[in-house]
């Protein structure tokens, strides 16, 4: 059998996404922005999608969405424009981001630390979790943007977003939120929260790889990241992606109409409290970080003395494909410092296995799943130095949730 | 009777490309960067069009070719990596470029200029021609970079790139060409060329949108564009878009084949030679720009009384799709300002159309383009009140090529 526990990493396209797809390469293969019938021919279609994003995070008519190579596009776009805009060319100096961020924030803020900008990381407490106040003290005269996940890709823990854009609302300061793991898994309101922008990325939701979004809330100045044409009212130049906007469009409908968000809380939810039940049933195993308020699809296990790449090949032997929760997997580049909270720990550090699940995991896949972990955590233990191997199951004492 | 002559706009996706590509949406979905075999099993392929692309372009195993969201990120890529790396953190202050690039280089240097840096557009002669001693008369002391295109999107027009190669190698200058109109249409080879870096993107060559590449001479240092996870040896971050690398790597393998590169110059080139001495038989028409030494699928011609726009409506009745080559019209985003070098003749900017055909052009399609062109410009010119109309035709003495 064949289960697909990486979502967080990336999902399937849904068939019915690539059928809405599909007649973009061949046959309907105009440039959006030719004069003639064959470029025309596409924007009836464009036009739908962009009435599906702008459904899917319910963002106002006048706000700009603005298409983008993924999040990682739109990260860099918001980091980098508010350091030419408003630290470059204007007086600010100060950036505030969380050090749970996914590398495109983060890295593009280390780069900018080294032009010289201030740049403040909160940090999350043990259980993951970042306190709104903690933006409103980091907050001074000079902050130009702070930039805060919606939710984090490790944990799926769910940061404070309506609190932290009131604080950012009443200081005058622009607030920006990577919602890359957020978009399908909860309710994505960006007039309800307050946020000026957010990222994301269409792979994410069952959509195509290599296309997502910046949402940029009206009368927000940001200059465009990529000169060129007059694509997307001169905000993003290059010629548009046609197959793929209409594919995200569609990815993003199917993602977020209410229907599906019962669905992902309801379904998804149920099949990942029951395959983190059943593992924390094994003894020495804990959920990394605070389980209230996170996406429904995403469980951070820690599994004493099992390391988790060794974990991760087991389990792919028999078909089942999860994560690492530790940043040490060059590979993995979906790995972020979240785990870097536990630091003191180092044995918890290498011992995390995210699995994210999807709409297309079934209750039987993760039957099996849970009978391949418990196989697995038996065998790596019965041949682990560090782990004294007690055969006989007993509810742990460290087991929560 | 369909007949699509906008390929320097964008092209048709090849079915055989598109059928490599399939795959990578709905069944092999993974993230390259996993460490399951739902991630790897992307690896084949991915390499095998790597393999493509280098043997496309000539490159070198030990240069790079980085995979971008298009040419327009390739361009600002270069050249903002080179201001932020070598004007705004270094000793120059001078980029040297063409008047007539596409708008990707032309508004980034635009950009840049409010930025304090010093431009040198060197403006093409009357035909469109760029001499490569202009280069040389430009290069300072302080230049940081040339970047001249390798065929201009209007005119088809080549520009001397060996010499100008040649010439940056020994003043040490890096040199980027935008060979974005070049791959597929001519031989692009880069270490013949000595060019430090081009730009392309797939779609130009029956790829899909989307997706391009830039690639760098190896020893080549240039800050990334956008930063996060460690893809592409960390010159490029952002989840790698398996599909449309795949897809473009096929694309290039069947534009740039030997058997490929000389059917565009024989068939391709002799469509375009036979529709372009048809339209040159109606009296007051002229090419524009120098014919020798062109791409063999352009052709930009004006077309005396007759309102390039007018022209492309009457056409895409018939169902021809093609281009104006003015600038005026917003929507055309291929209009570039090569047609300014004729700006004393404004009548001549207004009545310039451009034919771009592929290699899934046929003979009795232009045979059809050319009745059907004939019809037009006989109602279009019976109904101009700027042109003495003459119902006979007669060779014109404007007449060239
Ligand atoms: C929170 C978050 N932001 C940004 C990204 C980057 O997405 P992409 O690689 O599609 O640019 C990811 C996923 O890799 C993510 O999880
Ligand atoms: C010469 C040239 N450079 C760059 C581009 C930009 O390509 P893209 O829109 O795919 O980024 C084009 C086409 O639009 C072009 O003709």
């Amino acid at each position: 059998m064949q289960v697909y526990l990486d979502n967080n990493a990336t999902t399937k396209v849904d068939e019915k996404v690539f059928e809405e797809m599909t007649p973009f390469f061949c046959e309907m293969y105009g440039n959006p922005n030719s004069l003639h019938s064959v470029g025309s021919a596409t924007h009836p279609k464009i036009a739908e999608a962009f009435d599906y994003l702008y459904e899917g995070i319910n963002a106002d008519d006048e706000d700009d969405i603005i298409i983008t190579a993924n999040a990682t596009e739109a990260n860099n776009w918001v980091v980098k424009s508010v350091w030419l805009d408003r630290i470059l060319d204007g007086e600010k100096n100060h950036i505030i981001t969380s050090e749970v961020e996914h590398p495109a924030i983060t890295a593009a803020c280390n780069y900018l630390e080294k032009k010289g900008v201030d740049i403040t990381y909160l940090t999350v407490n043990e259980e993951g979790v970042l306190e709104a106040d903690a933006v409103a003290d980091a907050i001074r005269e000079d902050t130009a943007l702070v930039s805060v996940m919606w939710a984090n890709n490790e944990t799926g823990k769910l940061f404070p977003i309506k609190e932290i854009g009131a604080i950012c609302k009443e200081k005058g300061v622009l607030f920006h939120s990577d919602a890359t793991q957020a978009i399908g898994k909860v309710k994505v309101d960006v007039q309800d929260a307050g946020v000026d922008m957010i990222s994301f990325s269409a792979h994410k939701f069952h959509g195509p790889k290599g296309v997502g979004g910046l949402y940029i809330k009206k009368g927000v100045q940001l200059s465009p990241y990529m000169h060129g044409g007059e694509q997307m009212d001169g905000r993003r130049a290059g010629t548009l992606d046609v197959a793929s906007i209409v594919g995200m469009g569609k990815a993003m409908q199917l993602a977020t109409n209410t229907m599906a968000l019962a669905y992902e809380i309801n379904h998804v939810g149920m099949l990942r409290d029951k395959l983190e039940k059943a593992i924390l049933k094994i003894p020495d195993t804990i959920v990394i970080g605070d389980t209230k308020n996170r996406t429904p699809n995403t469980t951070l296990i820690s599994i004493k003395g099992v390391e988790g790449e060794a974990m991760l090949w087991d389990l792919n032997k028999n078909g089942i494909s999860a994560s690492t929760g530790s940043a040490c997997a060059s590979e993995d580049l979906e790995a972020n410092p979240v785990m870097n909270a536990f630091g003191s720990d180092s044995e918890l550090a290498h011992t995390g296995i995210r699995f994210s699940l999807s709409r297309f995991n079934t209750e039987e896949q993760i039957d099996y799943a849970i009978e391949k972990i418990k196989e697995a955590v038996e065998r790596l233990r019965s041949i682990s130095s560090s782990y004294a191997y007690t055969p006989k199951n007993h509810v742990s004492e460290l087991e929560h949730n």
